[in-house]
């Protein structure tokens, strides 16, 4: 909020251009934000598939159990997304929240509420006056546009320092298709999902049952690769939906994900989810340096993603970072802790292109400035060969800072 | 080392008695820091039982490995323990400075290589010289006493601000035993150990046999029941000497853990064992408030233990204590992240006397004002009740200050 923009925020910010069947506005509800938008509403055409991926929390906020009954659905007409309250924790009062503002917006969408699929991020445990969205969404709806993608994705910030957009195009059958994105996030984040909301959306003509493989698959290699706490939030959601506008210019509908045709576009939206998940870990509270951790010669991937996870969730490693210290002993530590296979004696660590450490022991060659150097840098990679397997792995995170500690002691007084 | 003792430091320090069978001296190795003592030298008399609990990290140290593989042997002369380098990953050197280490030792003490422990803590990385240790293991043979308890423990500190000390009697078939011990630790202290030393002697004539099953039972609800930051040492060691001394009033022999005859032992040693854990979490590095986090209500007890670290292992959780914030939602966070079967509508939470939360939503009768009072002592209390069994636990931690990040930020520079 008042915090100055993460110096990790990407120098440009794209232009995203409109998706036919989207259009969106953004309103003030006054939840519990002041003097800037807080609510989010999407409207879809009839005929959009939706996909998505929960968070795995098992206390779950009211919205989250919301999208999870509705999903089998497979359809979308209206997405409501406010910030300042996540409407979690609160109980009863929280599902008839959910429901109201499901109602309202299925009012002003002209559709049935269950086809209105819901976010909330903010404060958790204060009950949410969904009534203050009344006559807002239906504001909206009125409104509502295909351009104003950068405003949905500042109207839904948090302890965000930047709004995260990115878009891609691919093509199916030799039709173009576009693909755009918008995330929040920046604390709670952790793998299995975090306090991170994202939104996707295409023209391509996909059917839910497609979709929804997809999303799943893709959301493993992107935001379930990120970390910046280790929390793991109440509310993760991420929704995918096509509004398949582009079936009018030829392009084929597809119900199978398996179906070859779809490679480009599994490609441009594995790649849209690392775009947009890689931003969240740069918006990382307080971070001041933006950390890849990957992963080699581990006996298989998974184990690989576990040590990867263990050293990019270390306080120890992460502050160290912070310290600008190419302190690789704690590296050391956190693939010990992970609790996979690996041999001491066979590791080797890079920062960088610099090898501090080899078979079991300090790189004799290591140059303790040259990598020092190094870490002063904004972009730091720590690599880890296991020497054991072929299995690999590679995670973002941020570093450690006190700003950090200062953000999360103040943010709820 | 250079900061401020921890104003949750014991405001006593007990006085530790002799125990037969045990003399200490300290010394000045050089290691790494100058002007104080960093190499602690014990002669055990002949016929002394040992048993111990050691790091479950994938790369432990080379002091752990020589541990590990003389454990077996039940049967201890001599301790030696330098803080300043942790001899670990640093490969063959490593091996060949902990076998020198011993051979140094065993001939101080007049005894095999094999009935020397010994445990390094410190930096990781750095090839220990151990031929430092040559003149001065000599020396603090020549001066071993009973008495340099406190001394001892003051020697084994890295980023330790007090030495942590406690003691207690017990009776064996009506003959009384005694029990001192010390540790260290202050950070990458998580269950599973941590950076963390400990090492207890009793006169109580008790054999090897007997001694592992009461430690191992003992570290489980002590040193495995703290956390600091959820890192796991590659050096954690926990060692248990009994010189069978009390045999000469009296004390009958045992063999077998489970004699009844050892009860108010195993009780007076799961007491101290607990003492010192809590000390080193009082020491947590920069410490302002000593948590005890408590689960009842789990599915089992060992379900109950898991949740209860989510919620002390939470960097959102402890930067919140830190900030005097009755933050509950992020307890309800942590419960459920943790994996754990939970149901958010029978969650109740309190923080010391003051219930927040109840059945799945903010108590009604909650004080904002009286909780937030109660935040701003120094010990913190917080309990979760899931309603769902009567599987409890209880852990302890501390807070998340910008000062942890400063001392791990500056570790090693």
């Amino acid at each position: 909020m008042s915090h100055a923009v993460s110096p990790l925020a990407p120098a440009v910010v794209p232009f995203l251009p409109p998706i036919a069947g989207v259009r969106l506005a953004t309103g003030e509800a006054g939840i519990r934000y002041r003097d800037r938008t807080d609510v989010l509403f999407i409207a879809l055409d009839s005929g959009t598939a939706v996909a998505g991926v929960l968070t795995r929390s098992r206390c779950p906020s009211a919205p989250v159990d919301w999208c999870r009954a509705h999903l089998g659905g497979g359809e979308a007409r209206a997405v409501v997304v406010n910030s300042g309250n996540a409407n979690a924790f609160t109980g009863v009062k929280g599902r008839d929240a959910v429901r109201l503002t499901a109602e309202v917006a299925a009012r002003a969408a002209g559709c049935r509420p269950e086809e209105v699929f819901i976010a909330s991020t903010g404060v958790i445990g204060e009950p949410l006056d969904a009534q203050k969205f009344e006559g807002v969404l239906d504001d909206c709806a009125g409104r509502a546009g295909p351009d104003a993608w950068l405003e949905a994705a500042t109207a839904i910030m948090t302890t965000d320092t930047f709004p995260k957009v990115a878009t891609r195009g691919a093509e199916i059958d030799g039709v173009p298709v576009k693909i755009n994105g918008f995330a929040k996030g920046a604390g709670m984040i952790a793998p299995d999902m975090s306090t991170m909301l994202a939104f996707v959306f295409t023209d391509a003509p996909i059917a839910a049952s497609a979709l929804q493989p997809l999303l799943a698959r893709g959301a493993e290699r992107s935001f379930n690769c990120i970390t910046v706490d280790g929390d793991t939030s109440t509310s993760d959601t991420l929704l995918l939906f096509a509004t398949g506008a582009a079936g009018a210019s030829g392009a084929p509908r597809i119900a199978d994900a398996s179906d070859p045709r779809l490679g480009p576009f599994a490609e441009a939206l594995d790649d849209i989810l690392i775009d947009l998940a890689q931003q969240v870990a740069r918006d990382g509270e307080g971070a001041r340096k933006f950390v890849t951790v990957r992963v080699d010669g581990a006996t298989d991937d998974t184990s690989a993603h576990r040590i990867a996870l263990s050293i990019a969730n270390s306080p120890l490693v992460k502050t160290a970072i912070a310290g600008e210290d190419a302190n690789w002993g704690r590296v050391v530590m956190a693939v010990g802790k992970a609790g996979e296979p690996a041999d001491r004696d066979r590791l080797a660590i890079w920062f960088g292109p610099h090898r501090v450490a080899v078979e079991g022991e300090r790189d004799p060659a290591y140059s303790e400035e040259a990598a020092s150097a190094y870490m002063r840098g904004a972009e730091i990679e720590v690599r880890v060969d296991l020497g054991l397997g072929t299995g690999a792995a590679r995670v973002w995170t941020c570093d450690l800072t006190k700003a950090y500690v200062e953000i999360n002691g103040d943010y709820r007084s």
